[in-house]
C-alpha cells in the first residue's frame, strides 16, 4: 500500500536511495564503509528536506571521482592529536567519511574532556553542515560544524567573488521539543536558488546578488553567466550589498567561516580552493571543516538545561504573530517535520534527479527502482 | 601641543576618562579593582569608535547601581569548574569585572588544554563582546564573546520583541596584518541608530523594525514610542522581516546566542531577562554571558597560520571592489584605525556626553576635566 504510494509520487526508501548510491560509489574504488557513510549523508539531506544537497549531487560525486578531483581510497592521516584538538589530513578523499570520523574522534573527546574540536584539511564537499552538528544531539552535547567552499560571493565593498558560501551549524539538544538545529550559509541565498529564478524568468530581490561591477543585479541569467565565465560578482553576504542593511556582518561571518575550516586547518581558502592543474583539469578542491563539541553538564544539571531549551522555544514560537503569519519556526523545526514525513511515505525525486540517477544506474551497470 | 589640540576638540586622554570613572564607579560602593576594570572596558570603547558602548553608558551605570539592578560588591560564585570550563555566578554585579576575570581564566585554561569555555549568569551589561575576544589575541588564542541582552528584536514572522540583540564576537591574531575581529549585534542596526533617524527625521529602510502588527516600519519616532510602551514591534534580524532574504539567519544566530549566554549558563533569557519586582522597580538584569578560546597551535603551526591570515586579509582587501567604492575592509580594521587616532590625539566625546558627565562629576564631588 504505502510502496504503491511511494512509486506514484517518484518517492523511493531512505534504505533503497542509500544502497544505490553506495554500490555506484563502490564501483568507482570507495571502499563500502565509506561509499556507504558518504551516500547516508546525502539521503539523510534528501529526508530532511534539503534536495539541494541530496542525491542530486551524486552526479558531482562521480564525476569527482572519475576527474581526480575526489580520492577514491585516500590517505588520511592524523596530523596532531591531544586530549581536546586534533588536525587531520584527509588526503583528498570523498569529503563525507573523514568528516564523520572526525566527528565521532570530536564526540568521544567532548565527552571525556568537556570540550574538543576537530579541523580537517584536503578535504572535499562534505553534504549539509548539520549532520555533523546534529551527530552530537544524542550524546547531550552541543554540536558545531563548518566548511568552507567554492568560490561564489562577493565581500563588502567588493566586485569579485572571492569567499565561499561557508555555511554554519550548530546542534543544540532539547528536551520534549525538538532540537535547535542552525544550519545556514552564509550568503543570502544559495547558488541553486539563481537557478530557481532563471528557470521561472524572475527578477531576483537586490540583496541577493551582485553583477560583475559589484552592483545588486536582478537578472540572475547574467549572474549565472558571469559566475561560469569568472566574469565577476556573484552572491552576497547575508544582509546584502554595501553597509545599510549590514551585508558586512553577513560578510564576516562568511570570513570567520573560512578562518576557521580553511587557515586554522591548514586547508586552502579563500579562491585557493577547488584548483586547476595547468591544463585546466581540476585538483581535490583542498577545502577544510572545522567540527566542535560541548557538554552540556561542564556547565549546568542536563535535565534543567533541557527544560529551559523547551522553555524558550515554546515563548519564542508562542509569541505573537506578525500580520498574515501564524506560525513561527525554530531552526531545524522544518526539517524534523520534513524528515518524518518522508521516513514514512519515502523521499520525493523530482523527475530530472530521477532521469540523471537512472542515467549513472545504466552506466555503472547498477539497478535503480523507484 | 597635543593636549591644547585634545580641549578645542571635546578630546580627553584615556587615562583621564578611565580614572574618572573609576572614581565615581568607588563612590557607589564599587571595588577599585572593579571600578578600574569596567571603566578601562567602557573606555577601550570610546577608543575603538564605538562611544554608543563608551562612557556615554556610564549614566546608566550609576543609576543601575543606585537603583539595585547592579550590585556593587556582589557575590561571585564558581558555580563548576573543570579543566577546560567554568561556569560563574556574577551575583548580579557589573558584567566587566566578572567577564574580565572570566576571560583571564578561559585563556588559561586554553594555554593548558586548548581549548577552553566559560559561562556567567546573573550579571549584567558587559560592555562591547570584543574587548574579551580580543583579550586571547595576544595569547595567540581565537577567543569568543557573546552575551544576551535586553529584549528588543523580534523573530521571523513575529510581531513581539522577544529576543535581545544578542552580539557575536570572534578574535582571531593575524601576523603584519590587524587581528580579525568580528564584534555583531545580531539585529541589523542597534537601536542608537533609531534614535539619530528619529534626530534626522530619516525614513528607515524596511530591513531594520516592525511596528506593533510585524509589519516593517519606516518610522523610527514609532518604533522607539512603541518600545517605551511595551507596544510590540522591535529591531528586525540581520537579514530582515520574512525569509525573502534571510532572516531566519539572523534571528537563528540571536536565538543561539541567547542559548549559549542564557540557557546554557543557567542565566535569565529570551523576554526573562530584565525582570522588575512587583512595584516596577528593576531588579538585577540577570542577563548571561559566554566566553572561549581556542589556542591555534593545537591544529597548526603558528607561524604558518598567521602568515595565511596575512594572506588571506590581503587576498580579501586587494580583491577588486564595487563601483565606487575603493576600500574593502576587514573586521575590526576601522576599530583599530580608530584607536590608533584616538590614542594619539584622545578621545573625542560629543557635547551631550561631556554634559551628561559634567552632571555626574557634580553629583559625585569628582573633577571632571578635558
Amino acid at each position: 500500500m504505502q510502496e504503491a504510494e511511494v512509486k506514484k509520487g517518484n518517492r523511493i526508501s531512505e534504505q533503497k536511495l542509500i544502497n544505490f548510491a553506495s554500490q555506484i560509489l563502490v564501483k568507482l574504488g570507495v571502499s563500502e564503509n565509506d561509499a556507504e557513510i558518504t551516500s547516508k549523508v546525502l539521503v539523510e539531506s534528501d529526508i530532511r528536506g534539503i534536495p539541494s544537497h541530496g542525491v542530486a549531487r551524486l552526479k558531482r560525486y562521480v564525476d569527482g571521482l572519475k576527474g581526480g578531483m575526489m580520492i577514491p581510497k585516500p590517505h588520511e592521516k592524523i596530523l596532531i592529536k591531544t586530549p581536546t584538538t586534533a588536525s587531520i589530513d584527509a588526503g583528498g578523499g570523498l569529503g563525507q567519511p573523514v568528516s564523520k570520523r572526525a566527528m565521532d574522534m570530536c564526540i568521544k573527546q567532548a565527552l571525556d574532556m568537556n570540550v574538543a574540536f576537530v579541523t580537517i584539511k584536503n578535504s572535499n564537499h562534505y553534504g549539509i553542515a548539520g549532520y555533523y552538528s546534529m551527530m552530537a544531539i544524542e550524546h547531550n552535547l552541543i554540536g558545531i560544524s563548518m566548511t568552507n567552499s567554492d568560490v561564489l560571493a562577493v565581500p563588502t565593498f567588493g566586485r569579485d567573488s572571492i569567499l565561499g558560501t561557508n555555511p554554519i551549524s550548530f546542534a543544540v539538544p532539547a528536551g520534549k521539543q525538538y532540537p535547535y538545529v542552525l544550519d545556514m550559509a552564509t550568503t543570502t541565498i544559495p547558488r541553486g536558488k539563481l537557478e530557481v529564478y532563471n528557470r521561472l524568468d524572475k527578477t531576483l530581490p537586490p540583496g541577493w546578488a551582485t553583477d560583475e561591477t559589484g552592483t545588486p543585479c536582478g537578472d540572475p541569467g547574467k549572474i549565472l553567466e558571469n559566475m561560469k565565465t569568472r566574469a565577476g560578482g556573484g552572491l552576497l553576504p547575508l544582509g546584502g550589498a554595501g553597509e545599510l542593511n549590514a551585508g558586512y556582518k553577513g560578510y564576516g561571518l562568511m570570513l570567520l567561516v573560512d578562518i576557521l575550516s580553511g587557515v586554522l586547518s591548514g586547508a586552502l581558502y579563500a579562491d585557493n580552493v577547488y584548483p586547476k592543474d595547468a591544463k585546466g583539469k581540476p585538483l581535490p578542491s583542498g577545502i577544510g571543516h572545522f567540527f566542535g563539541a560541548i557538554k552540556i553538564e561542564a556547565f549546568r544539571n542536563l535535565e534543567d538545561f533541557k527544560n529551559d531549551m523547551d522553555d524558550i522555544i515554546t515563548k519564542v514560537k508562542e509569541s505573537s504573530k506578525a500580520t498574515g503569519q501564524d506560525r513561527i519556526y525554530i531552526h531545524g523545526e522544518k526539517e524534523f517535520d520534513a524528515a518524518k514525513e518522508n521516513k514514512e511515505h519515502g523521499i520525493p525525486l523530482d523527475s530530472k534527479v530521477v532521469y540523471v540517477l537512472q542515467e549513472i544506474a545504466n552506466e555503472f551497470d547498477v539497478p535503480f527502482e523507484l
